[in-house]
Formats: C-alpha cells, sequence, structure tokens
C-alpha cells in the first residue's frame, strides 16, 4: 500500500510523463518509487569528498556504481555529463544539474550560478534536469528570475525540473536554521509554488525551535514534520537526501520515515560512495528494500518486465 | 443602484472587456461584481498559513472551495496552476500571480521576483493576471521596470491586469504606515497611473495620521477614506483585500463600506479558508450578500429583455 | 445518453481545456454539446449571400443573433472581429477564422490564405481559431504548411485549432467529389492526424461511389457514414456543418443522425441567418433541441450534486 | 552471432545514443534488435486502411497493442500523438512522424510536407524522428532542403533521425521500379549520405531488372540484395517495412533474410493491425522469434534487465 | 609507457577530436603530449615582464620562437592574434585566449572580462580557446556565466576549451592560499565540473596547510598532490604552468613530477623568453626531453614514428 500518487494524477505534460515513466518505471526497482545518486560534491565541496573513497573520484566509477545499484538516476554537472555519459548513455537516466558552485567564498548571500541550459540536457538524453535554488537569502531575487527560465525552458521541451529546495542565508540561521521543520517545508511550498516537479529537501528535524514563526515552535514528531513537508509540496514529488555521511541506522530511519509519509523516494550520494564498493552496493540494496516495501500508486498499464520473460509479456498482456 | 462604471466605459480594448465579462458576467453572481479567492500565502507566508485547516494546503481543494463557493476567480502562483488547474480549468477563472517571494529575508527594499510571463496565463487560460507593486520602496525603479513588461504584455495579448498595490519600506513606516489612507491612496493612485485595469488595496485606516503628509492629516472617516481610494483609482477598478484573518463583523462591515464607494469588489483569502470547510462556504455566502446588494453597472446586453427573442434563454438553461 | 467523450478524456492542454469548457459548458446548453454560428460568406461567396435576408449583411445583426439564439460561438474573420466583437466581448465566444478567401478565381488548386495570426485571436479574446485545410489538392503541402504554424501558435497559446476539412480539387472530383464519404472521411482523419481539436465536416453521402476506392465502393447508410466519420476523427471532435441553405427537415435529419453519431455539434450559417430573424431563432431552437437530447460526456464537476456545499450554487446564481 | 553493429560503433553523439539505447535495450527484446509499429496510414491512406480491423481506427488500441505486442517503437504523426500519446507516455517509445502527405493529389513528384518540428517530439518525450524523404523526384532540392532541417534540428537535440527512403517518380518507373533492387540500394546510401541514423526502406527485388543501370542488370539473389541494401547503409542502420499487407510467410521469410543481412529490424503496420487483435499478438509473435534468433551486437553494461529479479541486479553485476 | 588516456577516451566530439589531434600529433613532439608557449603577460602583467628580453616584446619573435621551438601551440590575446598569426597561420596551432585583464586594480574580488568570442578564434584558424577562470573568488557568478557561453561556444563549434583555473579571493588567501594543494585541486576539479577540456593549474603545494580543510591537513609528497590534481581532472587533461620565472631545476623537476602524474603537458612563457634566444630554445629542448619521455596513450593509427625524430623538426625549420 502507497499514499504516493501515481504518475496519472500529477499535473505533467506528455514529455514529463513519460520522461518520469522512464524514471521510475523502467529504471530501479521499476515500482514507481525513485533512488538518484548525486555527483556534483567534486563542485559543491571539492575533492575533499573523494578521500574517503579514492577511486569515487573516477566520474566512470560513480556511473558504473548507479548501473550495478540499480539507482533510478545520476545526477552530474555539464563537464562531466559531456565527458563520461556516452559510455553509458541510456544505461541509467541523466539528471542534468544546471547550476552549482564551489563552497569556498562566504555564505551569506549564496547563489548558484547556471552553468548549462536545459537544452544541453535535451542533448544529452538527459530526463531530468536539475536546480538549486537557495530559500530565504538575500539573493532571493536573482535566484527566483533564474528558476523561472529553467522552469520555462523545462516546460517548453517536457523536461521534468528537480529543485534542491535548500533554506539558507542569515535569516534562516536567526529562526531555527536550515533543518528546521519551518525552514524545510517553506523551502518544500516554495519549489512547488515556482513549478518544481519533484523537490529534493534534507529531512525535517522538528527539535529545531528556536526563533521560529509561532507554528512550527510546538511539539512535532519527525514522522508529523516529514508528513506535513510532503503535503505542502503536494502534486510536487518529494526526494528525500541523505547530505553528509552520518549512521547507517538513522539514515535509514529517516529513508523509513520519508516513504512512509508519501516522498518519492532517496537521493543518496556522499552516504553511498564515500565507502568502498561493495560496501557501496550493499547500503544501496539496503535503500531499495524501504523503496521495495512502499511501492508506489497503481503500476503503469504495461505490467512490471522484470517478472516476464521475452516472450512471455504479449500473452500476459492480452489475457488481461 | 451602484456607482459602479460599466464595462463598456472603462477604456478597454476588446481582449480585455472579454476576459473581464467573463470573469464578471459569467462567473460568481454575474452582476459584475466580484470575490476572488487568492491563494498565494504558501508562497508568501509559508505553510504556516494552513495550520488553521490543514486540508488548505492542498490546491485541489482550494479550487474545488473556489467552484463551489461561486467565486469569480481564484489567484495561483504559476507552479501550482501548471499542476492544478487543469482539473477545473474553465470552471473557475484563474487569475495567473506573476511576481511572488517569501517573507523570510528583511523587508526593507522589498521587491517580489517575476516567476512567470503573461504568455504562461494566456496558454493556461486564465482570464487575468496578477503582479504585486510595492509602491513607496528603495527597490521602486527595478519594480516599476518589471511592471512596465507586465503591463506591455498584458497589453498585446488582451489580459486585464491586477496589481495587487502595496505601499512598503522604511519611508512608508515613518509616514503613517502601510495602511493609513495617505498611502493606500498613493498606492492605488500609483497603480492607476501605470496601467493597472484592477487595483487591490488593503482597507485604508485614516486614524494612521502620524507624519503622514499634511492633507492627509485630518478627521477623516472610514468610509470617506475608501470613497476617495476608489475615485482616486478612477477607471481602474478596486478590489478590497481581507488581509490576515480578523474578526468577522468588521470585515464584513469593510466590505459593505467598499462596495458603498464603488469597489469593484473583494479579494478575501485566509479569512475565507483558514476555517472549516463549511465554515468557509457561510462566509463566503456572507461575502456574496453584500455583492449582491451593490450589483455592478447596467447588465450586459444579453440579459437585456428587449434582446430576449422567443426562446428565453434563462429558462432554456435552467431547464438544461 | 451519449457516447461523446468528456472534456477531460480527449488529450487536451490546460489553456485548450478551460476554452472548450467555456464554450461547451459556459455558453449554449452548457451541456457539452456545441452549435456555431459561422459568419465569414461575405470573403467566400461574397454579399450575394445576404441578399435572401438584407439584414444579415450587418455583422452587429449577426452578433445580436448569436447572442439571443444561444449559440456556442460565432466565426469572423479579423476584420469584422476588430470592428464588431468589442461590442459583444465575452458574451458568445469568438472563433477567429484565420484563413479565407474569395471564390472568384478558378478553384483547381484551392488555397485559403492566412489573413490573421493566433495571436490575434489571444488579443481579442477569441476562445477558438478556425482554419480551413483543403485535402487532396495541388496545393496540398503549402496547405499543410500554413496548417503547421497555425498548430503550433494555437498549441503554444492554448487555443483550440477548429479544422475545416473540405475535399477540394480534381483529383476528389474524380473519386467520387467532394461529399462523398471517401472524400469525407478521409478529410476528417487528416485534420486529425494533423492536429484539429475540431474538425467541421459536409455530411458524407455514401451514394457518391464512383471512382471512390474500393473499400468506400459499397452499400453504407448515411448513419453509418457519419459514425465511421466520427470514428475516423476519434479524440478530434467532429462539426457537422449545414452548408448552402437547404430543405429544413432534411437539415434537421442530419443534424440528429450526426449527433447520434456521437459528433460535438453542428455549426449552420446560412440556414440560419439567410430567413427573417424571428425565423431563424426558431430554427436555432430546433437545432438546440436536437442537441439538449444528446448531451454530451459527464457534466462538468462544478454541476455534480456532491460538489455543491450548504449554499446550491445554481439556486444562490438563479436568485440573483 | 550477429553481423549487426554494436551501438558504441556506430558514430553516435551522447544524446542519439541514449535514446538508441533505450529502443534497442530498454523495450521489446531488449537485445539490440527493433520492431516498430508504424500508424500514420490514416494521413498517408485514409481510413480506407482501418476497413479490414476497425478497431484499429482508433489510436488507442494501436498504443495499447504496441504495449502489449512488445514493440520498440510506435510511429504517430503530430496530432495523434499530441492527444493519444500521454496515455501510454514512456511505455513504448514513440517515433515523431515529421512530415505526411494524403494520397489523393497525383504522385509525379511527390513531395512529403512537414507537419510538425523536432522541438515538438522533444516536448513529447518521443526518442525519435521520422521523415519521409522521396529519392528520385524532381522535387529533389524541396525534399532534401526539408530534410536538411530536419536533420540539423535531430544533431542538436539529439534525437535519431528516421528516414523512410522511398524511391518515387517517373524516372525510377522508367528505370525498374520503386521496388528494384537498384532503386531500393540507392535510396539506402542516399539517405546514409545526408544524415540517417536509421533507414526504412522496402525489401528490393532484384528481379525488376528492366532498364535499371547496368552494374543491377544481372542475377542477384533476394539475399544478395538485402546483404547489399544493408551494406550500402553502413552505419546508418536499416530497417525493413513490410509495406501493404501480404501473405504471411512470404513476409516473414523477407523478415529473416533482412536480419540475416545485418538489418536492425523490421516496421510492420498493415501487416499487424489489418488483423483481429489477438491476430495480430500472434504474428508480432513470430516477428519476434525472427529477432530473437538475430540479437544484437554485445549486450549493454547492464545486463538484459528481465533475467534479473528486483533484488539480484546488484549482486549479479558486482559479481562480474 | 605513460597513464595519458589516449584521444579516443576523452568523450569528445569530432571537431574537438580533430583540432586536439592537430596539436598533440601534428605539432610539437607529436606524440600525444603537449608544450604550449603562453605570450598573453603584456596584459597580465604589463611590458615590465619584456624587460629581462626586450625582444619579447616584438609579437613576431615569440611567433618565431614557438615555430622554432616545436612548441604545440601558442597563446594570444585577441590584438595580437589579429595583427601576427596570419605570418605564421598553421605553422604552429593558435590558442586564443579569450579573456584577460590587467593587474592593477585590487584583487580581492578578480574576474578577467571576456575579450574575443570562439567565433573570433574561428575566425583566426585557432585550433583551442583559453578562459581563465578565478576559483573560489566573490565574482564567482558572473565568472562561471561568463564560461558557461564560452563553453556553449566552443561545444558548437568543436573548439578545444583550456581554462586557466586559479584559484583566487580573501577566502582562498584564508585557506592556505593559492598554492596549496587543497586549493590546486579544486581548482582543477571545479575546471572539470563546468567543462573544460584542457585544465592548467599551478604545481600543488601540500606544504601550504595552514587552515586548509582537514582532509588536505596532512603530510602529501609533492609526487602525490599533482598524481590527485590529475585524478581530479579525470578526463580533463591537465598542463602545468611554469609561473614567474624560477630556478631552471627546480622547474625542470616539477615538470617530471607532473609528466609522471599523468598531466598532459607543460604551458611555460616567462620561463622560456624572459632569456635569450639560443637560450630560450634550450630551455625548450629540456622540456621536449621531458614529454619525449612521456608519450602519450597508443599513437594515432595514422602516426608513423618513423617518419619523424623527436627532435628533426626544430632543426629543420630554424635552419630556414
Amino acid at each position: 500500500m502507497s499514499n504516493r500518487a501515481h504518475l496519472d494524477d500529477l499535473g505533467l505534460s506528455t514529455g514529463k510523463k513519460a520522461r518520469l515513466h522512464r524514471i521510475l518505471h523502467e529504471h530501479g526497482l521499476r515500482n514507481g518509487t525513485a533512488l538518484f545518486l548525486p555527483y556534483d560534491q567534486g563542485l559543491e565541496h571539492g575533492p575533499r569528498d573523494f578521500f574517503a573513497n579514492p577511486a569515487a573520484s573516477d566520474p566512470k566509477y560513480i556511473l558504473r556504481l548507479a548501473v550495478e545499484g540499480g539507482f533510478n538516476g545520476v545526477v552530474l554537472q555539464i563537464g562531466l555529463a559531456e565527458k563520461f555519459y556516452w559510455d553509458f548513455a541510456g544505461e541509467v537516466p541523466l539528471v542534468l544539474k544546471l547550476n552549482g558552485k564551489t563552497d569556498i567564498p562566504p555564505d551569506d548571500a549564496p547563489l548558484s550560478p547556471v552553468n548549462a541550459s536545459v537544452e544541453d540536457a535535451v542533448r544529452l538524453g538527459a530526463d531530468a534536469v536539475g536546480y538549486t535554488l537557495y530559500v530565504g537569502t538575500p539573493a532571493q531575487p536573482a535566484d527566483f528570475a533564474a528558476l523561472r527560465t529553467v522552469r520555462e525552458d523545462a516546460h517548453r521541451f517536457g523536461l521534468p525540473l528537480i529543485v534542491w529546495a535548500y533554506p539558507r542565508g542569515p535569516a534562516i540561521e536567526a529562526k531555527g536554521g536550515k533543518s528546521s521543520f519551518y525552514a524545510v517545508d517553506y523551502a518544500a511550498r516554495t519549489a512547488s509554488e515556482l513549478g518544481a516537479d519533484i523537490v529534493k529537501v534534507n529531512f525535517p528535524q522538528p527539535t529545531l525551535r528556536t526563533s521560529v514563526k509561532p507554528e512550527y515552535d510546538a511539539d512535532f514528531s519527525a514522522q508529523q514534520a516529514i508528513d506535513a513537508v510532503v503535503r505542502s509540496a503536494n502534486r510536487t514529488q518529494v526526494l528525500v537526501s541523505g547530505g553528509e555521511r552520518a549512521g547507517d541506522e538513522a539514515m535509514l530511519e529517516k529513508a523509513r520515515r520519508s516513504m512512509d509519509a508519501g516522498a518519492l523516494g532517496l537521493i543518496f550520494g556522499r552516504n553511498v560512495w564515500q565507502r568502498e564498493h561493495d560496501e557501496s552496493l550493499r547500503f544501496a540494496a539496503r535503500l531499495r528494500e524501504i523503496l521495495a516495501s512502499h511501492s508506489g500508486g497503481t503500476p503503469p498499464r504495461a505490467a512490471q518486465p522484470e517478472l516476464i520473460g521475452p516472450f512471455d509479456r504479449a500473452e500476459a498482456l492480452s489475457a488481461s
């Protein structure tokens, strides 16, 4: 059983629906849930993120991991997508991350410059585009303006738009911080109001209550918080991110709560590839187990191909 | 009797007139008045506005409420319009709000970024567009420039332009505040001078007189103030907003005074949907009663008795 | 009961659905059927068409007739729309006919020049655009190319596209003529394959069998023929035209058969306005009776009883 | 064993490779061969093609057949793609046919007008575009010019370009006709020289030797002819079409010879859907048997998913 | 033996590969390594850089040196390229440096303005373009935006893009400085993520550890550091620059380590031409010796090493 909406009921155009169908029903578990492998940390944090597992510095290693681990998509910046996606083109869906920045300059008015276009994503055969929106910063007008262009192009070309909705900036820090229930909830809604098809959020922490808006200054459980975030995003589907590598059991617990709340799936990078290869696959398998027990909506018209051998499918369907 | 102008006498182009006719005479009370349901608070204030009635977090609930409550239009940001309006397309007119922002960063030079275009509104079948103009802020030049583009496009495509005219910024705060008669009156006129077809204002408070311009530092009644505001806007029609939820009787009194002054109608969001469903409809019905007793201008030609031929239209329609 | 599809099931974008909803459920009988009043004969045939009823030469007379007669839309060329639609803007939906020609030059390779744009239609507040496609003529490449531009713009702006699909040219004349079942069926399908939302056809005559393709050289009844045409058009909704004025009973019989076949409605011009005013309204009323007995699909959500809250909408509205 | 080239060795850009991977390895038999279901005959020949099986008049029936029959793609014109593909978006790859015409006017200088753009295909989530090139007609310059634009756009957006290479016109008729080995071989090479990624040809008939160029006026077997055609097309992959419905055994024999020659696959429309539903699936199953015994190139890096259950895949791969 | 990747394995488009083939296999040692002569110091530092060898002030002298010294390319700003490259057009590949600035204003938020376009480079027959990216400065958004345009144009025209990746700004100064292993490693990766085909870095100094990110605050040898930088850049090939003139042996040691690490080659300007003519050639010859012992990948198919010895060509040229 699932409280996730069916792909037919999300208000999607034909192209967006076709591409989300591919991501959700032709890859990964093919059950309407999603597990994404993000790999833009080399830009966002620098190569230090690869020190724990130097092999992860090689984009080809990561793409292979995405295929082997049964991920629904891999997230790359334009430079790596141009040079590495050809090798695995179509074997795992590509999410082209359109903006990104280094973490070197101070973060008081963060703005993530746009490094590639939706047309680049089309040209490379990507199935979705990603955009980081820093919600609540002083650079809000420029950020919204850049997102608008991305949204328009994503609409024009029929590509799903995934918004990394990150509360940031001094005002957020003064109101409970970037992980507070208040901040995450508002960020999810902002992405939805501005046209995201999917929103990536960090798991909300309702205990961060200092100086949040009064409505959020109450006793909420973690489950209540993530339930509310999914509800705020509504038809915009929610991905919960792993963030920095942390204890596995705590991570898996958050994953379970997110899927219970009706999230579309998970987006785990460092928690996956900052460990040795076989350990990465084993952790991914545990995430997939959680997704398997939360299959999404009703299945698409064509029954799940993995249940049917090469010639059984037509027969099975004609019998239906 | 009404002192509202007839649609024929507002200096409208064909397309603007056709769309306003639909809003004013094909929906709601069909008497030339208007009751709008705004729903962009999820962006402007965040999901906290839905805590009083969690069902209101769902845009589909709100659209259904707009249809059931006989509203003349519902106001949405692009993201929600893209995903939800299809379900009710044409059943209630859509006003696409073209700009909007979060309330997280400090508000000393507010500017509402443009998140969608008039062409988006055309594409979605909207009957009007909305733009928030912060009158009197240090960001005035950028705000006017963005409004100019919207006005030009609204003109080109024949869509009525509704301006949310909000006095804001330190200079306003220093001269009586955003709700003073001085500020509201100036804001209404500014919208009119810059090309609004309809202007949304808060009800003016003539008792806020500290440091206002000397002309406003006199004893004005509430009725005199709203009369003056409507007069300042002239052929630009006035909508009075409810603002934060407040006592019902005070709200209804403001509504009555506004309609007495010749306002086109009301735009009430939180006062409507921050209560349980049936209560929302009951409050909307009370607002409609006020509008019903202030029917607008002369009726359109089709409703004029001498135009009705042997087959009476109302009869034929009510029989279907 | 009806075999017409619901508006939800026609594969329409939001804007097209909103505008068709207006045409089908906010005007005329509001039951999902349509009766259009075309008025481009002054260009297509010249003023000779007005000699039977000289009043019909005045576009204002026709627009008034469209409102009085409860038509779902009136069809005008750009010149008349510019000068006359303002007077009735929004009271009856406008279909802007984008191409048109005189019947003076020889008709061996007819091509109808484009005289206005979809953007003109948007600007005037039209709810649909019309395009005449001459199917089967030697000018096919130029005709298809012009239609393509119109289709793209209609898609971009969300306006329904009505194609007047007219089989024409020497090859058609040599294969049963323009009214043969073969020709009409092929024309309807061509419009559907090329992106029409609605196709206007003449009633097919299955007895015109000389030199048609062998599949059509068989005994088909009139009902079988129109059934097949509606099936060929599929999600493209069918309007059957009256054509030249002919005997009323024969016309009404064709109208009945068309609606039995699942057509969306009727488009009758000369048969309506080539007679005295009250006679026109009486004939329109007989057409409406046929439509009333063939209501379309399921009603829109707003008319569904479970949606009506404590304040009954129809009551509230009829009371105003 | 196969003489088909691997996808890596076809000189493809990233986007074209990603999309061909989807078609060849994520749908149908997933073995690098392809079976396409073309459905533009309603435009090319008219609804008469549906008389043998009236259900085939409904595009939804055909799309369902494509999914049930395990086809690698379905070919539609823009009108049907717009209205019907949403229902099955992503479940079966879409090939948007960009040009097409009726068969009504005389065919002495055939030219197929462009009815849709590559951008339409991108927007709808199509995985390839199709273009009909009439090789050898007097309209060759206009035809090549239109193809050039399509090729440029297909390159820009990374969509594979499938050219229907049809020898036509009086000069072809005077030199052995459109099915001669000479004509088909030349057409295949023409498509390859002008930038097709895939070329659709009719099976060549080497016995049609009257007035062909002397090199073709010799005793060639059918196998020698199709071998030569595939060689002429080289990295442009070959699809062999079924054409008009004909005897099943003869069709299957041609299919076998084509795959023996190294063709990519088959494109069969009327031979499939001009029979009752279950018979269609049975005939498709026989075509699939032929493709299954001619699997293409080496498999993609990710092993065939249909052989692996939901959780076995990562393990299988990590073992490799 | 070399750990450099073959040109076939770098994910390059046809045009980029053709031009890099020219640079790497038709000039210099023709063994897949590269030695570039940069000559934009007249803009970056002013004519003071020419005081050590006044002849170097003449661009013609430098171009001749590039040809005589067997360089794989010479780097010029647009002004000098326009006036001087004609004389040696094609004799030595041109890298057009697209941005550049004086060092006169303070360097706290450095941004290098774009002075020429990729189209200028095409027009002049250049084989690559260069762009200076200041990684980590407060001007990051503007810098990334300008690079994006250059990358898009370089892709469109098929020109390899060489990014001068220079860590700069107060945040870098506060975290180990511009030559720290941390800074150089991050800069190399940033260029790779944003689409550089080749990245020019300074040799990293792992002993600069004050306030660097903890991962870099450990004992790394110079060789370990440059190995890591080459790995971080991955398919983006690395050029190590000489920087300010310094002791020859230290320079050659860095060059050797860089080539051991798998760098593509060296880019030495002042160290070459800030000495007398024959000394310049002699120093260049020592650099070529290092490159000769680190030949790149497998040789291209067409290259026959027996045709030309490593040092024959320069001799032939210097004799002319």
